[in-house]
């Protein structure tokens, strides 16, 4: 999708944010938040919002120096995940439906913050995805052409989340284990994104085959990601795709792609058709009726 | 007040939203909001809310060529507000407290948004502030200067609500005949703040001496202001501020102010020591207990 006028505004808010975890220092903060807009100002702003936000994180991270500013909170997100990991799973394989219910654990995954959350607010709002509805429901359709597929991407999205993901995929494995996974993370740091260094943390490569986007984008736009993602994108026979960022920088795939996300911004809900605060499992293109 | 870091964002709102109001065109929207942002990376930064938010208003008036984008709705909001003059200020005289009853009128002129509402909903609207406790409440310490005060200068915020200021104004005149009243509107359109045309449209001079504070700047900042605003400000007994561009550049005033608004940002109500949202009617500096 095509950023829009209001996510220039969002943007900024984004700088400053990261700016406030950067450093403590006001004027450098502030010059966080210039130097964002204006690498906003020198550019034709046609691309998707995750790209235009990498401004945002390129800024905070040169002229304060912290690369990583997340990286305290990723690592409590995947060990918040990672001991909820066993109790999960078995609800999952022990449930009427366990890969309809791995499919919505993986979309609580993105829902969930699991940087905050004390542990029991944390199953509450699991289960209430869990028995919740989802605004747009291709799940039949998904079940029907994964049982056809032989090969999968999964563009991983955050920290934590990831873990979730490793269950949905186990569980599509333990259903046909003929299907091969390729389970994608980020090529560096980038915001609260999984990237290699956290697949290992959650033992992501005991359940797929790990390939890393490349870059240190949002997403996994076309232009920046690395040869072989590009060739899996083209090839795999099901795309997986999660959370915002790979929703905003899918363009026209080739292939069926499935979006796992919560839509946290109201124009990401308006380019879904939803409502802002929705969860879905929706293909593009949605399947004929 | 200084702006502060998050006053960033919500201004390049503030151009966004313009830029929305003066044109249809989506590259020339964009090109206001990026002229807003040149602007403030220019600056800084360093002066009130009001006096940054500035370049939005400019930006989307130097470039879409139109200076009074508020027009009719500004328009709109005074023929509102007159319609429920004669009503508002019956129901003030025939109060047991005619003074405090318009008082709180004038703030409720700054906590409706006479643009939109239907007069159903504005009534409501109004009876809750009406009945509503007011977050900081230093009524009685301004009843007993005003008692004591020979000249009071009238800070207005927007169109319509100056319609309400009118009856506060009256109601001060109808207790106090000797007392003089200077009601100052902006001296060329910003935003939907009152000027001289609204304050003859609503018939101000009526009830007070208007006069303009010659520039069209958002509140009253020393830097900016006529020479005969300044020396009002410096002379004036009392000085009544309505909204809160008023209150952002109040600076440290030589005479002690009241400033009736309500709380509509963050970082005001946190400089007001109040809450998001609550209405104030306050003395600074504040009345010793």
């Amino acid at each position: 999708m095509r950023a829009r006028l209001d996510c220039v505004e969002c943007i900024v808010r984004q700088a400053r944010r990261t700016a406030e975890l950067c450093t403590p220092d006001p004027a450098l903060r502030l010059a966080i938040v210039k130097e964002t807009m204006r690498r906003l100002c020198a550019d034709p702003f046609d691309r998707s919002p995750a790209e235009h936000s990498l401004a945002a994180y390129a800024a905070a991270a040169e002229l304060s120096g912290v690369s990583d500013p997340f990286r305290e909170s990723k690592a409590e997100q995947n060990a918040t995940a990672l001991a909820m990991y066993p109790r999960l799973r078995a609800r999952a394989a022990g449930s009427p439906d366990p890969l309809r219910t791995a499919a919505k654990l993986a979309i609580a995954g993105n829902v969930v913050d699991l940087g905050v959350g004390l542990a029991f607010d944390l199953n509450e709002e699991i289960a209430k995805v869990l028995d919740g509805v989802l605004a747009v429901d291709h799940f039949a359709r998904f079940e029907e052409e994964l049982a056809a597929a032989r090969t999968l991407l999964f563009l991983c999205d955050n920290c934590g989340e990831i873990v979730f993901d490793r269950i949905f995929i186990e569980a599509m494995r333990a259903r046909f284990p003929e299907l091969r996974v390729f389970a994608a993370v980020k090529g560096a740091p980038i915001i609260n994104d999984a990237t290699l260094e956290d697949a290992a943390a959650v033992g992501l490569a005991e359940a797929a085959e790990v390939v890393s986007t490349g870059c240190a984008c949002i997403g996994a736009p076309r232009g920046a990601i690395a040869p072989r993602l590009a060739e899996l994108l083209d090839s795999c026979d099901l795309v997986i795709a999660k959370g915002q960022g790979n929703f905003e920088t899918a363009g026209d795939p080739p292939r069926p792609m499935y979006f796992l996300l919560k839509a946290k911004c109201p124009c990401v809900a308006e380019e879904l058709g939803v409502r802002f605060g929705d969860v879905v499992f929706m293909r593009r293109p949605a399947p004929e009726a």
